[in-house]
């Protein structure tokens, strides 16, 4: 069984300030939440969601930490196997992408609209 | 010392999708995140947020849950040690609150604009 999330149902969920999560929905969201719950891995995304051209490959993320390759690859799993980031490889390099519709939707559900 | 998050400059921080996320910011707004990364304090979150009159008694959160009332004291800990809930002892209960200030920040930040 491969460990990436489960596509979430299109029209699921409304903002945690309008309605009460269900609780199917939540196991999915919260492993993205998770994934983002670690600052090295909070600075990769930004830095692969921020990059020009919309991709930027692993050999120029590696040299911005000071920790080591097989590390930050470890992050970047986690990272994809929330859904938030794809992977392709090319020759000798993985090349990364932010998923905008992950981000779009746990960007709507935080919105605190009118509390 | 607190284990309460350090609050953020009020300037900080631009959307993950549009610049590289500072390394002083990246381990508060983490903090919130992992928070938010368990299914039970993400349907806790859920369940703050969108209460009626904005509050509501940890006695209305324990029954929603078949889990013992310790561990969910725990999780309301953890979200209220991130920054995310506020917490009011009254009489024999404590209420909850969700700070819309900081689900906001997290909001923007998860933005991906024209990604």
């Amino acid at each position: 069984m491969s460990k990436s999330a489960e596509p979430l149902a299109p029209e699921c969920c409304a903002p945690l300030a309008q309605s009460r999560l269900p609780r199917e929905a939540a196991g999915n969201l919260s492993q993205a939440f998770k994934a983002l719950g670690d600052p090295i891995r909070l600075q990769l995304m930004s830095m692969i969601a921020s990059a020009d051209g919309g991709e930027i490959c692993v050999c120029d993320l590696t040299p911005a930490f000071e920790i080591s390759g097989t590390t930050i690859s470890h992050h970047l799993k986690v990272l994809k196997e929330s859904g938030l980031v794809t992977a392709e490889r090319r020759a000798s390099w993985v090349y990364y992408r932010a998923r905008p519709d992950l981000m779009r939707r746990l960007s709507a559900l935080l919105d605190p609209g009118a509390i």
